[in-house]
């Protein structure tokens, strides 16, 4: 492994993706990406008792999926990484515990699933591990409830605000595979001084640009070396802010960049106004639909950078504003 | 970098700690090992507005002390890897956000400690990064308002209920220092059914159990080839558990074994019930008066195992067991 810069570094010999899935709710089913999800559920409760087991079902759910394609059974995986949004972490613990595999937990917030993807990598590529996992979830529910009002409260939501997206995305990581890990970028906590908690896109835009402008200098790269840069769900008004940001810093994104939060729902159909988030937008958007298009060649060289606010409903109570993090990771066609 | 077994490995050039600091609280200072912290708190509120504030400070000001002691500016520090107890980790944003530096989140409840020590170890062998910081607090104030009543009730405590430490530990990690991380066991999530969120030293037993007799196995070696086995928060109820499960294997830690819950308060004087528990007591402990005799070549080869219990409040209110993880490194003088 090279060393670059501070938080940048390239794989000698890049891991790869052995197995992916990308399971998704109802909602996320019927916007324009349903046909790229493992499975989609009708079902919001998964049929558990509450909306935290639904989500912990996800991950056991996807990453069972995951290693299906992959060819391997759980007890090949040597380290599983894995996070969500919930309150320590719940949906990883208890929908992973049944699985007997060493399990490092994470929190980044939505951007959790390249965090794990990373961290996925370096043990592999460092020889610690032969095949590990990353995995993530969100359920809307299970995060309105905690993060915001109770559902049957009916709170009108805001022009800015983002629908958590129902999902989970899970990747095998090994040697072998046709979609390998070139390298990655650790994001630096990023904060702007947004308060809003109905305007994540802005919270984490800065972080985002950011990671993005290290990535590329520290690479010497552009984007149009890249087929997409696809953020994680900053969505409509973050991915504006995003290439505001970008364009001070004379980056041009252009035609390459998309965003998770921006593809996974139809923006005028579904009524969900600043586009998708959660850790889940990301992992499964990424670990169906863009895998899908690495692994067959449609997609050649791209980055994707998975963007996190990192507050709690106690620090937006007690008057403070909202750091964002954005992790990147530069995933190739092999 | 040499994988074992699943999820246990050895570092070829293991990486070393630069420098290391260890905060408390006022109780904390007044117990056996006030005299080894590099700080004590008389006031809980740190002088801040809240205690989720105080415990934001405690980070920065225990990864600033360390960055002092390895003469590094923060600037040096390639990737941090931090966590704590609070909702969303947001005792680690807000302490850290100011330092500008690329942070990793962790969650393992209160194994995270020897969690980030792992990945900081993991990326500076690699190659990944030169220096890297592992850092995680917890304050008792804080968590008894998150996770159980407000402290003005003056709810009872139970016999087995641990005593959340007010503390702080960071190292930082590279190479050329006095103190090498030689192995590490990424622990399994284990869950026998316990649901007495008051007995978290029960909870957490087995994982620790499973997690050492792992690695005694992996590596071919016994509990005499240690000095030191020391399990971060089982308190005196789980680790008499532990030694029972143990026992069962055949494995016999006898006097090697000492545990950071049981040795930071006393346990008549203090009325802390079961011990000390929290990511600052491992931290804490660990990052000041164990470290320094692994300095000074008082402990030669050491076992770290951090135990954490990965449940919410919401995971206990909807009935469910809290599974336990138990990480562990092996720490020596060199």
């Amino acid at each position: 492994m090279q060393r670059i810069q501070r938080g940048t570094f390239q794989f000698d010999t890049p891991p790869t993706v052995l197995g992916f899935a990308g399971v998704a709710g109802k909602k996320e089913g019927e916007g324009p990406l349903g046909g790229s999800f493992d499975k989609i559920h009708e079902d919001a409760m998964l049929e558990q008792a509450s909306w935290e087991k639904a989500e912990s079902t996800l991950q056991q759910e996807v990453v069972t999926m995951a290693l299906d394609k992959a060819k391997l059974p759980a007890s090949d995986v040597d380290v599983m990484f894995s996070g969500d949004l919930l309150n320590q972490c719940i949906a990883s613990t208890f929908g992973l515990r049944s699985l007997g595999v060493p399990h490092m937990g994470m929190y980044g917030a939505c951007s959790t699933m390249i965090e794990a993807l990373i961290n996925a990598s370096v043990f592999v590529e460092s020889g610690a591990a032969t095949t590990c996992a990353a995995v993530t979830s969100s359920h809307f529910c299970a995060s309105e409830r905690q993060f915001r009002t109770p559902l049957g409260y009916g709170g009108q939501r805001t022009p800015s605000a983002q629908w958590t997206v129902t999902g989970a995305g899970a990747a095998i990581v090994g040697h072998g595979g046709c979609i390998s890990v070139n390298a990655a970028c650790v994001g630096i906590i990023d904060d702007l001084g947004i308060k809003d908690p109905t305007n994540m896109g802005a919270a984490m835009a800065p972080a985002a640009a950011d990671t993005i402008k290290r990535f590329l200098t520290d690479t010497a790269t552009a984007p149009t070396d890249y087929d997409l840069i696809l953020t994680g769900d900053l969505g409509f008004i973050g991915s504006d802010l995003l290439r505001q940001l970008l364009e001070r810093e004379n980056i041009d994104l252009a035609d390459r960049h998309n965003d998770c939060g921006m593809m996974i729902f139809d923006r005028e159909a579904q009524d969900v106004h600043a586009g998708g988030s959660g850790c889940g937008c990301v992992g499964s958007v990424l670990c169906s639909h863009i895998m899908k298009q690495l692994e067959q060649g449609t997609l050649g060289r791209i980055l994707v950078i998975a963007t996190g606010a990192l507050m709690s409903t106690t620090s937006s109570w007690q008057g403070e504003s909202i750091p964002g993090v954005a992790h990147l990771a530069e995933l190739r066609h092999c």
